[in-house]
Protein backbone atom coordinates (compact mmCIF):
# COMPACT_ATOMS: atom_id res chain seq x y z
CA UNK A 1 0.00 0.00 0.00
CA UNK A 2 1.39 3.27 -0.60
CA UNK A 3 0.91 6.83 1.28
CA UNK A 4 -1.52 7.82 -1.07
CA UNK A 5 -3.86 4.88 -1.23
CA UNK A 6 -3.19 4.52 2.97
CA UNK A 7 -4.63 8.22 3.20
CA UNK A 8 -7.38 7.59 1.03
CA UNK A 9 -8.13 4.47 3.17
CA UNK A 10 -8.67 6.53 6.25
CA UNK A 11 -9.81 8.90 4.63
CA UNK A 12 -12.93 6.43 3.42
CA UNK A 13 -12.57 4.98 7.40
CA UNK A 14 -13.05 8.29 9.34
CA UNK A 15 -16.05 9.05 6.62
CA UNK A 16 -18.15 6.11 8.34
CA UNK A 17 -18.85 7.72 11.24
CA UNK A 18 -22.17 8.50 12.42
CA UNK A 19 -23.83 11.48 10.12
CA UNK A 20 -26.88 11.82 7.81
CA UNK A 21 -26.42 9.95 4.85
CA UNK A 22 -27.24 12.44 1.99
CA UNK A 23 -24.91 14.93 4.47
CA UNK A 24 -22.44 12.21 4.12
CA UNK A 25 -22.82 11.90 0.12
CA UNK A 26 -21.90 15.33 -0.21
CA UNK A 27 -18.74 15.90 1.75
CA UNK A 28 -17.51 12.76 0.39
CA UNK A 29 -17.83 13.47 -3.56
CA UNK A 30 -15.85 16.44 -2.61
CA UNK A 31 -13.58 14.78 -0.44
CA UNK A 32 -12.99 11.39 -2.36
CA UNK A 33 -12.79 13.18 -5.40
CA UNK A 34 -9.25 12.41 -6.10
CA UNK A 35 -6.76 15.01 -5.60
CA UNK A 36 -3.02 15.19 -5.48
CA UNK A 37 -3.32 14.28 -1.47
CA UNK A 38 -0.58 16.71 -1.23
CA UNK A 39 -1.14 18.27 2.20
CA UNK A 40 -1.68 14.98 4.15
CA UNK A 41 1.36 13.54 1.93
CA UNK A 42 3.83 16.23 3.16
CA UNK A 43 2.50 15.56 6.72
CA UNK A 44 3.14 11.57 6.20
CA UNK A 45 6.16 12.34 4.82
CA UNK A 46 7.63 14.46 6.83
CA UNK A 47 6.74 12.68 10.09
CA UNK A 48 8.49 9.23 8.47
CA UNK A 49 11.39 11.26 7.72
CA UNK A 50 11.45 12.53 11.50
CA UNK A 51 11.60 8.84 12.26
CA UNK A 52 7.66 8.83 13.82
CA UNK A 53 5.26 6.27 13.30
CA UNK A 54 2.94 6.70 9.98
CA UNK A 55 -0.02 5.86 12.29
CA UNK A 56 0.40 8.94 14.66
CA UNK A 57 0.37 11.35 11.42
CA UNK A 58 -3.05 9.57 9.72
CA UNK A 59 -5.21 11.57 11.68
CA UNK A 60 -4.15 14.80 11.07
CA UNK A 61 -2.64 14.33 7.55
CA UNK A 62 -6.39 13.23 6.74
CA UNK A 63 -7.97 16.30 8.71
CA UNK A 64 -5.51 18.41 6.51
CA UNK A 65 -7.06 17.24 3.26
CA UNK A 66 -10.48 17.66 4.71
CA UNK A 67 -9.59 21.38 5.56
CA UNK A 68 -8.42 21.91 1.96
CA UNK A 69 -11.35 20.07 0.66
CA UNK A 70 -13.82 22.69 2.66
CA UNK A 71 -12.39 25.29 1.20
CA UNK A 72 -12.24 24.50 -1.64
CA UNK A 73 -16.28 23.79 -1.49
CA UNK A 74 -16.51 27.76 -0.20
CA UNK A 75 -14.00 28.72 -2.73
CA UNK A 76 -16.44 27.30 -5.48
CA UNK A 77 -19.73 29.28 -4.27
CA UNK A 78 -21.22 31.30 -6.24
CA UNK A 79 -20.72 34.16 -3.80
CA UNK A 80 -16.94 33.43 -3.93
CA UNK A 81 -15.09 32.33 -6.78
CA UNK A 82 -18.35 31.03 -8.16
CA UNK A 83 -16.28 28.00 -10.33
CA UNK A 84 -18.81 25.47 -11.70
CA UNK A 85 -16.09 22.73 -12.01
CA UNK A 86 -13.69 21.13 -9.83
CA UNK A 87 -11.16 18.55 -10.97
CA UNK A 88 -13.27 18.42 -14.31
CA UNK A 89 -16.42 17.70 -12.49
CA UNK A 90 -19.28 19.82 -11.22
CA UNK A 91 -18.45 21.50 -8.22
CA UNK A 92 -20.14 20.17 -5.21
CA UNK A 93 -23.17 23.10 -4.65
CA UNK A 94 -23.97 22.65 -8.56
CA UNK A 95 -24.52 18.97 -7.24
CA UNK A 96 -26.18 19.69 -4.07
CA UNK A 97 -26.81 22.68 -3.86
CA UNK A 98 -25.78 25.86 -2.14
CA UNK A 99 -27.09 25.51 0.94
CA UNK A 100 -25.75 21.88 1.20
CA UNK A 101 -22.27 22.68 -0.47
CA UNK A 102 -22.19 24.86 2.78
CA UNK A 103 -22.91 22.67 5.67
CA UNK A 104 -20.72 20.13 3.27
CA UNK A 105 -17.87 22.28 4.03
CA UNK A 106 -18.91 23.39 7.80
CA UNK A 107 -19.06 19.68 7.83
CA UNK A 108 -15.87 18.99 6.74
CA UNK A 109 -14.26 21.99 9.11
CA UNK A 110 -15.65 20.36 11.67
CA UNK A 111 -15.04 16.73 11.10
CA UNK A 112 -11.32 17.75 10.53
CA UNK A 113 -11.22 18.71 14.29
CA UNK A 114 -13.30 16.04 16.16
CA UNK A 115 -10.78 13.51 14.18
CA UNK A 116 -8.10 15.11 15.38
CA UNK A 117 -9.21 15.18 19.12
CA UNK A 118 -11.26 12.39 19.15
CA UNK A 119 -8.18 9.98 17.81
CA UNK A 120 -5.97 11.92 19.92
CA UNK A 121 -5.76 10.02 23.33
CA UNK A 122 -4.91 6.98 20.99
CA UNK A 123 -2.11 8.62 19.62
CA UNK A 124 -0.04 11.13 22.57
CA UNK A 125 1.77 8.28 23.94
CA UNK A 126 3.32 7.71 21.06
CA UNK A 127 3.93 11.35 19.49
CA UNK A 128 3.79 13.85 23.07
CA UNK A 129 3.39 16.67 20.95
CA UNK A 130 0.21 15.59 19.11
CA UNK A 131 -1.66 18.07 20.30
CA UNK A 132 0.60 20.75 19.57
CA UNK A 133 0.50 19.18 15.61
CA UNK A 134 -3.41 19.80 15.76
CA UNK A 135 -2.74 23.44 16.76
CA UNK A 136 -0.45 24.19 14.27
CA UNK A 137 -2.84 22.52 11.72
CA UNK A 138 -5.72 24.77 13.29
CA UNK A 139 -3.48 28.03 12.93
CA UNK A 140 -2.53 27.23 9.22
CA UNK A 141 -6.29 26.85 8.59
CA UNK A 142 -7.40 30.06 10.83
CA UNK A 143 -7.45 33.60 10.65
CA UNK A 144 -4.48 34.36 10.69
CA UNK A 145 -3.31 31.77 7.97
CA UNK A 146 -5.75 30.31 5.08
CA UNK A 147 -8.91 31.96 5.99
CA UNK A 148 -6.88 35.37 6.33
CA UNK A 149 -5.44 34.70 2.74
CA UNK A 150 -8.72 34.22 1.45
CA UNK A 151 -10.30 37.43 3.10
CA UNK A 152 -7.28 39.85 1.14
CA UNK A 153 -7.33 38.04 -2.37
CA UNK A 154 -11.29 38.56 -2.21
CA UNK A 155 -10.74 42.06 -0.43
CA UNK A 156 -7.94 42.53 -3.45
CA UNK A 157 -9.55 41.35 -6.02
CA UNK A 158 -9.93 44.34 -8.74
CA UNK A 159 -7.44 46.48 -6.27
CA UNK A 160 -5.31 48.20 -9.32
CA UNK A 161 -2.62 49.33 -6.82
CA UNK A 162 -2.12 45.77 -5.38
CA UNK A 163 1.78 45.02 -5.36
CA UNK A 164 4.09 42.61 -5.20
CA UNK A 165 4.11 42.67 -1.26
CA UNK A 166 0.24 41.82 -1.60
CA UNK A 167 0.27 39.63 -3.85
CA UNK A 168 3.06 37.51 -1.61
CA UNK A 169 1.29 38.34 1.68
CA UNK A 170 -2.06 36.60 0.17
CA UNK A 171 -0.32 33.42 -0.87
CA UNK A 172 1.57 32.91 2.04
CA UNK A 173 -1.28 32.71 3.73
CA UNK A 174 -3.83 31.23 1.36
CA UNK A 175 -1.75 28.09 0.37
CA UNK A 176 1.38 28.68 2.07
CA UNK A 177 -0.04 28.41 5.37
CA UNK A 178 -1.74 25.17 5.41
CA UNK A 179 1.02 23.73 3.29
CA UNK A 180 4.16 24.89 6.40
CA UNK A 181 1.44 23.42 8.87
CA UNK A 182 1.82 19.91 6.86
CA UNK A 183 4.94 19.64 7.10
CA UNK A 184 5.44 21.17 10.74
CA UNK A 185 2.74 18.68 12.37
CA UNK A 186 4.01 16.01 10.53
CA UNK A 187 7.77 16.81 12.31
CA UNK A 188 5.93 17.33 15.14
CA UNK A 189 4.05 13.49 15.03
CA UNK A 190 7.64 12.85 14.17
CA UNK A 191 10.77 13.18 16.41
CA UNK A 192 12.25 16.16 14.48
CA UNK A 193 14.07 18.36 16.98
CA UNK A 194 14.43 22.14 16.82
CA UNK A 195 16.99 22.32 13.88
CA UNK A 196 14.55 20.27 12.01
CA UNK A 197 11.66 21.76 12.57
CA UNK A 198 13.63 24.96 11.37
CA UNK A 199 14.26 23.24 8.26
CA UNK A 200 10.68 21.84 7.64
CA UNK A 201 9.35 25.42 8.78
CA UNK A 202 11.66 26.87 5.77
CA UNK A 203 11.03 23.83 3.25
CA UNK A 204 7.08 24.95 3.81
CA UNK A 205 7.68 28.66 3.27
CA UNK A 206 9.60 28.12 -0.31
CA UNK A 207 7.75 25.15 -1.17
CA UNK A 208 4.26 27.03 -0.91
CA UNK A 209 5.42 29.84 -2.83
CA UNK A 210 6.49 27.67 -5.56
CA UNK A 211 3.23 26.02 -5.84
CA UNK A 212 1.57 28.81 -6.01
CA UNK A 213 3.72 30.04 -9.18
CA UNK A 214 3.10 27.08 -10.48
CA UNK A 215 -0.62 27.01 -10.03
CA UNK A 216 -0.90 30.34 -11.27
CA UNK A 217 1.22 29.23 -14.38
CA UNK A 218 -0.71 26.11 -15.34
CA UNK A 219 -3.99 28.46 -14.81
CA UNK A 220 -2.52 30.85 -17.49
CA UNK A 221 -1.98 28.05 -19.54
CA UNK A 222 -5.11 26.29 -19.23
CA UNK A 223 -6.60 29.62 -19.97
CA UNK A 224 -4.89 29.97 -23.60
CA UNK A 225 -6.30 26.95 -24.41
CA UNK A 226 -9.82 27.83 -23.15
CA UNK A 227 -12.57 29.55 -24.60
CA UNK A 228 -15.65 30.70 -23.90
CA UNK A 229 -17.22 31.24 -20.26
CA UNK A 230 -14.53 29.77 -18.35
CA UNK A 231 -11.99 32.66 -19.44
CA UNK A 232 -14.29 35.62 -19.59
CA UNK A 233 -15.39 34.25 -15.46
CA UNK A 234 -11.69 35.12 -14.78
CA UNK A 235 -10.97 37.57 -16.55
CA UNK A 236 -14.43 39.11 -14.60
CA UNK A 237 -12.89 38.37 -11.21
CA UNK A 238 -9.04 39.28 -12.14
CA UNK A 239 -7.15 37.43 -9.57
CA UNK A 240 -3.80 38.63 -8.36
CA UNK A 241 -1.69 36.18 -10.23
CA UNK A 242 2.35 35.88 -10.11
CA UNK A 243 1.65 35.89 -14.34
CA UNK A 244 -0.59 38.88 -13.97
CA UNK A 245 2.24 40.47 -12.00
CA UNK A 246 5.43 39.68 -13.33
CA UNK A 247 4.62 37.82 -17.10
CA UNK A 248 5.05 33.89 -17.43
CA UNK A 249 8.80 34.44 -17.87
CA UNK A 250 10.02 36.02 -14.69
CA UNK A 251 7.37 33.86 -12.63
CA UNK A 252 9.03 30.94 -13.66
CA UNK A 253 12.71 32.23 -12.79
CA UNK A 254 10.87 32.46 -9.44
CA UNK A 255 9.62 29.48 -9.35
CA UNK A 256 13.24 27.97 -9.83
CA UNK A 257 14.79 29.87 -7.20
CA UNK A 258 11.72 29.29 -4.58
CA UNK A 259 12.56 25.31 -5.92
CA UNK A 260 16.70 25.98 -5.19
CA UNK A 261 15.78 27.34 -1.61
CA UNK A 262 13.28 24.71 -0.63
CA UNK A 263 15.52 22.08 -1.52
CA UNK A 264 18.35 24.06 0.03
CA UNK A 265 16.31 23.66 3.31
CA UNK A 266 16.04 20.29 3.14
CA UNK A 267 20.32 20.05 3.91
CA UNK A 268 19.68 18.75 7.39
CA UNK A 269 17.83 15.75 6.18
CA UNK A 270 20.26 14.42 3.63
CA UNK A 271 19.55 11.00 1.98
CA UNK A 272 15.81 10.86 3.59
CA UNK A 273 14.81 14.17 1.99
CA UNK A 274 14.45 12.27 -1.54
CA UNK A 275 10.79 12.53 -1.13
CA UNK A 276 10.76 15.94 -0.74
CA UNK A 277 13.29 17.12 -3.27
CA UNK A 278 11.60 14.62 -5.79
CA UNK A 279 7.98 16.46 -5.25
CA UNK A 280 9.98 19.93 -5.41
CA UNK A 281 11.29 18.59 -8.91
CA UNK A 282 7.87 17.32 -10.21
CA UNK A 283 6.15 20.85 -8.98
CA UNK A 284 8.64 22.69 -10.86
CA UNK A 285 8.85 21.15 -13.73
CA UNK A 286 4.72 20.54 -14.06
CA UNK A 287 4.66 23.93 -16.03
CA UNK A 288 7.11 23.48 -18.53
CA UNK B 1 -16.71 40.05 37.40
CA UNK B 2 -19.84 38.29 36.38
CA UNK B 3 -19.26 35.46 34.86
CA UNK B 4 -20.90 36.59 31.34
CA UNK B 5 -18.05 39.80 31.90
CA UNK B 6 -15.87 36.90 32.38
CA UNK B 7 -16.40 35.42 29.06
CA UNK B 8 -16.75 39.03 26.93
CA UNK B 9 -13.49 40.33 28.13
CA UNK B 10 -12.07 36.54 27.83
CA UNK B 11 -13.43 36.68 23.93
CA UNK B 12 -12.49 40.12 23.48
CA UNK B 13 -8.72 39.22 24.95
CA UNK B 14 -9.00 36.71 22.29
CA UNK B 15 -9.75 38.70 19.39
CA UNK B 16 -7.22 40.60 19.75
CA UNK B 17 -4.65 38.13 17.65
CA UNK B 18 -3.39 38.70 14.65
CA UNK B 19 -5.58 38.47 11.49
CA UNK B 20 -6.64 40.76 8.92
CA UNK B 21 -8.47 44.07 10.78
CA UNK B 22 -11.24 43.53 8.07
CA UNK B 23 -11.74 40.14 8.80
CA UNK B 24 -11.75 41.14 12.62
CA UNK B 25 -14.16 43.32 12.49
CA UNK B 26 -16.52 40.90 11.07
CA UNK B 27 -16.07 38.48 13.28
CA UNK B 28 -16.51 40.76 16.06
CA UNK B 29 -19.59 41.91 14.98
CA UNK B 30 -21.30 38.70 15.27
CA UNK B 31 -19.15 37.62 18.60
CA UNK B 32 -19.86 40.25 20.23
CA UNK B 33 -23.41 41.78 19.36
CA UNK B 34 -23.92 40.88 22.82
CA UNK B 35 -26.34 37.46 23.42
CA UNK B 36 -27.02 35.43 26.23
CA UNK B 37 -23.70 33.63 26.42
CA UNK B 38 -25.66 30.76 27.02
CA UNK B 39 -23.53 28.05 25.91
CA UNK B 40 -20.42 29.11 27.65
CA UNK B 41 -22.15 29.92 30.48
CA UNK B 42 -23.38 26.63 30.64
CA UNK B 43 -19.57 25.16 30.78
CA UNK B 44 -18.63 27.72 33.31
CA UNK B 45 -21.49 26.77 35.63
CA UNK B 46 -20.66 23.05 34.87
CA UNK B 47 -16.97 23.96 35.78
CA UNK B 48 -17.41 25.45 38.72
CA UNK B 49 -20.07 23.10 39.89
CA UNK B 50 -18.39 20.05 39.41
CA UNK B 51 -15.43 22.11 41.28
CA UNK B 52 -13.04 23.05 38.90
CA UNK B 53 -11.38 26.27 38.14
CA UNK B 54 -13.03 28.60 35.59
CA UNK B 55 -9.86 29.63 34.20
CA UNK B 56 -9.41 25.71 32.25
CA UNK B 57 -13.34 26.51 30.98
CA UNK B 58 -12.52 29.74 29.98
CA UNK B 59 -10.97 28.85 26.53
CA UNK B 60 -13.55 25.66 26.37
CA UNK B 61 -16.48 28.69 26.79
CA UNK B 62 -15.07 30.84 24.29
CA UNK B 63 -14.86 28.28 21.80
CA UNK B 64 -18.43 27.34 22.29
CA UNK B 65 -19.66 31.23 21.67
CA UNK B 66 -17.50 31.14 18.73
CA UNK B 67 -19.16 28.18 17.11
CA UNK B 68 -22.67 29.19 18.08
CA UNK B 69 -21.79 32.51 16.29
CA UNK B 70 -20.25 30.93 13.04
CA UNK B 71 -23.60 28.76 13.06
CA UNK B 72 -25.66 31.98 13.14
CA UNK B 73 -24.00 33.62 10.46
CA UNK B 74 -24.04 30.87 8.06
CA UNK B 75 -27.86 30.23 9.04
CA UNK B 76 -28.57 33.68 8.21
CA UNK B 77 -26.51 33.92 4.54
CA UNK B 78 -29.18 34.13 1.54
CA UNK B 79 -28.62 30.46 0.46
CA UNK B 80 -29.85 29.27 3.93
CA UNK B 81 -32.61 31.08 6.10
CA UNK B 82 -31.96 34.31 4.06
CA UNK B 83 -32.40 36.68 7.35
CA UNK B 84 -32.19 40.28 7.58
CA UNK B 85 -31.77 40.81 10.97
CA UNK B 86 -30.05 38.80 13.74
CA UNK B 87 -30.55 40.36 17.40
CA UNK B 88 -31.88 43.66 16.12
CA UNK B 89 -29.23 44.44 13.84
CA UNK B 90 -28.34 43.79 10.27
CA UNK B 91 -27.09 40.42 9.81
CA UNK B 92 -23.45 39.88 8.89
CA UNK B 93 -23.54 39.39 5.10
CA UNK B 94 -26.11 42.62 5.56
CA UNK B 95 -23.25 44.18 6.52
CA UNK B 96 -19.98 43.15 5.27
CA UNK B 97 -21.64 41.09 2.34
CA UNK B 98 -22.12 37.20 1.29
CA UNK B 99 -18.19 36.32 1.01
CA UNK B 100 -17.31 37.98 3.40
CA UNK B 101 -19.83 36.42 5.90
CA UNK B 102 -19.09 33.34 4.64
CA UNK B 103 -15.21 33.66 5.66
CA UNK B 104 -16.41 35.56 8.94
CA UNK B 105 -17.73 32.53 10.38
CA UNK B 106 -15.41 29.64 9.01
CA UNK B 107 -12.95 32.07 10.67
CA UNK B 108 -15.10 31.84 13.84
CA UNK B 109 -15.13 28.08 13.63
CA UNK B 110 -11.82 27.20 13.09
CA UNK B 111 -10.49 30.43 15.39
CA UNK B 112 -12.94 28.09 18.22
CA UNK B 113 -10.37 25.22 17.53
CA UNK B 114 -7.08 27.16 16.95
CA UNK B 115 -7.97 28.50 20.90
CA UNK B 116 -8.68 25.36 22.27
CA UNK B 117 -6.03 23.83 20.79
CA UNK B 118 -3.35 26.45 21.77
CA UNK B 119 -4.50 27.17 24.96
CA UNK B 120 -4.42 23.25 26.06
CA UNK B 121 -1.09 23.15 27.00
CA UNK B 122 -1.62 25.63 29.96
CA UNK B 123 -4.45 23.66 31.46
CA UNK B 124 -4.27 20.28 30.91
CA UNK B 125 -2.35 19.46 33.88
CA UNK B 126 -4.93 20.89 36.13
CA UNK B 127 -7.62 19.44 34.08
CA UNK B 128 -6.24 16.08 32.27
CA UNK B 129 -9.39 15.72 30.96
CA UNK B 130 -9.50 19.17 28.94
CA UNK B 131 -8.67 17.67 25.22
CA UNK B 132 -11.62 15.04 26.17
CA UNK B 133 -13.68 18.28 26.47
CA UNK B 134 -12.38 19.84 22.86
CA UNK B 135 -12.80 16.88 21.34
CA UNK B 136 -16.71 16.99 23.42
CA UNK B 137 -17.01 20.29 21.45
CA UNK B 138 -16.19 18.83 18.06
CA UNK B 139 -18.56 16.35 18.16
CA UNK B 140 -21.51 18.57 19.15
CA UNK B 141 -20.81 21.02 16.58
CA UNK B 142 -20.28 18.51 13.96
CA UNK B 143 -21.53 16.25 11.27
CA UNK B 144 -23.60 13.78 13.91
CA UNK B 145 -24.46 17.11 16.15
CA UNK B 146 -25.07 20.68 15.27
CA UNK B 147 -24.33 20.74 11.29
CA UNK B 148 -26.20 17.07 10.99
CA UNK B 149 -29.49 19.10 12.43
CA UNK B 150 -28.79 22.17 9.86
CA UNK B 151 -28.84 19.82 7.62
CA UNK B 152 -31.87 17.80 8.72
CA UNK B 153 -33.98 20.66 9.20
CA UNK B 154 -33.09 21.88 5.56
CA UNK B 155 -33.90 18.96 3.89
CA UNK B 156 -37.52 18.69 5.74
CA UNK B 157 -38.13 22.25 5.03
CA UNK B 158 -41.58 22.12 3.29
CA UNK B 159 -41.82 18.17 3.92
CA UNK B 160 -45.34 17.09 4.74
CA UNK B 161 -44.81 13.88 5.89
CA UNK B 162 -42.38 15.09 8.73
CA UNK B 163 -43.26 13.55 11.97
CA UNK B 164 -42.36 14.07 15.91
CA UNK B 165 -39.45 12.16 15.60
CA UNK B 166 -37.97 13.64 12.89
CA UNK B 167 -38.37 17.57 14.59
CA UNK B 168 -37.15 15.69 17.87
CA UNK B 169 -34.23 14.42 15.98
CA UNK B 170 -33.46 17.92 14.47
CA UNK B 171 -33.33 19.38 17.48
CA UNK B 172 -31.56 17.30 19.26
CA UNK B 173 -28.56 17.62 17.13
CA UNK B 174 -29.06 21.16 15.89
CA UNK B 175 -29.56 23.01 19.48
CA UNK B 176 -29.22 20.56 21.65
CA UNK B 177 -25.97 18.46 21.05
CA UNK B 178 -23.76 21.52 21.55
CA UNK B 179 -25.63 22.53 24.57
CA UNK B 180 -25.07 19.12 25.99
CA UNK B 181 -21.39 19.67 24.70
CA UNK B 182 -21.09 22.47 26.81
CA UNK B 183 -22.18 21.49 29.54
CA UNK B 184 -20.34 18.35 29.47
CA UNK B 185 -17.19 19.82 28.38
CA UNK B 186 -17.38 22.14 31.48
CA UNK B 187 -17.79 19.11 34.02
CA UNK B 188 -14.53 17.54 32.25
CA UNK B 189 -12.39 21.30 32.47
CA UNK B 190 -13.92 20.26 36.17
CA UNK B 191 -13.89 17.27 38.70
CA UNK B 192 -16.75 15.69 37.77
CA UNK B 193 -17.29 12.27 38.14
CA UNK B 194 -19.01 9.46 36.13
CA UNK B 195 -21.71 9.91 37.61
CA UNK B 196 -21.86 13.52 37.82
CA UNK B 197 -21.18 13.59 33.88
CA UNK B 198 -24.55 11.55 33.46
CA UNK B 199 -26.29 13.92 35.39
CA UNK B 200 -24.65 16.65 33.51
CA UNK B 201 -25.46 14.49 30.40
CA UNK B 202 -29.49 14.07 31.40
CA UNK B 203 -29.49 17.93 32.37
CA UNK B 204 -28.25 19.03 28.71
CA UNK B 205 -30.53 16.67 27.08
CA UNK B 206 -33.97 18.21 28.64
CA UNK B 207 -32.81 21.85 29.00
CA UNK B 208 -32.01 21.81 25.18
CA UNK B 209 -35.22 20.35 24.08
CA UNK B 210 -36.92 23.05 26.74
CA UNK B 211 -34.72 25.53 25.18
CA UNK B 212 -35.73 24.70 21.66
CA UNK B 213 -39.88 24.18 22.49
CA UNK B 214 -39.27 28.18 24.01
CA UNK B 215 -37.35 29.43 21.06
CA UNK B 216 -39.96 28.36 19.05
CA UNK B 217 -42.70 29.49 21.17
CA UNK B 218 -40.94 33.01 21.14
CA UNK B 219 -40.93 33.11 17.12
CA UNK B 220 -45.24 32.36 17.26
CA UNK B 221 -45.39 35.11 19.68
CA UNK B 222 -42.93 37.26 17.68
CA UNK B 223 -44.84 36.32 13.91
CA UNK B 224 -48.52 37.30 16.41
CA UNK B 225 -46.87 40.56 16.89
CA UNK B 226 -45.10 41.42 13.21
CA UNK B 227 -46.29 41.81 9.18
CA UNK B 228 -45.30 41.66 6.12
CA UNK B 229 -42.33 40.62 5.41
CA UNK B 230 -40.68 38.99 8.28
CA UNK B 231 -43.86 37.01 8.43
CA UNK B 232 -43.74 36.15 4.74
CA UNK B 233 -40.17 34.72 4.81
CA UNK B 234 -40.80 32.90 8.07
CA UNK B 235 -44.11 31.46 6.20
CA UNK B 236 -42.48 30.74 2.65
CA UNK B 237 -39.81 28.80 4.80
CA UNK B 238 -42.35 26.51 6.19
CA UNK B 239 -39.74 25.34 9.42
CA UNK B 240 -40.76 22.55 11.25
CA UNK B 241 -41.85 23.85 14.91
CA UNK B 242 -43.27 22.31 18.18
CA UNK B 243 -46.10 24.73 17.81
CA UNK B 244 -46.91 23.99 14.32
CA UNK B 245 -46.83 20.35 15.16
CA UNK B 246 -48.39 20.13 18.68
CA UNK B 247 -50.04 23.64 18.60
CA UNK B 248 -48.88 26.00 21.33
CA UNK B 249 -50.48 24.76 24.28
CA UNK B 250 -49.39 21.30 24.30
CA UNK B 251 -46.08 22.79 23.38
CA UNK B 252 -46.09 24.57 26.76
CA UNK B 253 -46.69 21.36 28.47
CA UNK B 254 -44.13 19.56 26.80
CA UNK B 255 -41.75 23.07 27.73
CA UNK B 256 -43.07 22.08 31.54
CA UNK B 257 -42.48 18.47 31.46
CA UNK B 258 -38.64 19.14 30.12
CA UNK B 259 -37.95 21.84 32.60
CA UNK B 260 -38.78 18.96 35.39
CA UNK B 261 -36.89 16.43 34.33
CA UNK B 262 -34.22 18.84 33.27
CA UNK B 263 -34.70 19.92 37.48
CA UNK B 264 -34.79 16.51 38.34
CA UNK B 265 -31.26 15.20 36.22
CA UNK B 266 -29.39 17.99 38.71
CA UNK B 267 -30.04 16.18 42.43
CA UNK B 268 -26.98 14.42 42.18
CA UNK B 269 -25.15 18.17 42.60
CA UNK B 270 -28.01 19.47 45.35
CA UNK B 271 -27.57 22.81 46.10
CA UNK B 272 -24.74 23.28 44.13
CA UNK B 273 -27.26 23.68 41.05
CA UNK B 274 -28.85 26.16 42.03
CA UNK B 275 -27.67 28.34 39.32
CA UNK B 276 -28.89 25.78 36.50
CA UNK B 277 -32.08 25.48 38.54
CA UNK B 278 -32.75 29.17 37.84
CA UNK B 279 -31.50 28.95 34.49
CA UNK B 280 -34.11 26.04 33.88
CA UNK B 281 -36.88 28.61 35.52
CA UNK B 282 -35.91 31.78 33.71
CA UNK B 283 -36.11 29.30 30.46
CA UNK B 284 -39.50 27.90 30.83
CA UNK B 285 -41.09 31.32 32.27
CA UNK B 286 -39.96 33.46 28.74
CA UNK B 287 -42.46 32.13 27.29
CA UNK B 288 -45.72 32.71 29.67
Amino acid sequence: MTNVERITAALQAYMKAEMPEELRKAMEYSLLAGGKRLRPMLCLSACEMTGGQLETALPLACALEMIHTYSLIHDDLPCMDDDDFRRGRPSNHKVFGEANALLAGDGLLSFAFEVMLSEGPKHVAVAPRYYEAAAEIARGAGVNGMVAGQWKDLANEKNPSADAATLTDIHTRKTGALITAAVLAGGMAGKADAAEMKALRAFGAHFGVLFQITDDLLDVEGDEKTVGKTLGKDAAHEKLTYPALYGVSASRRMAEEEARLAEDALAPFGERAVWFIELTEQTLTRTF
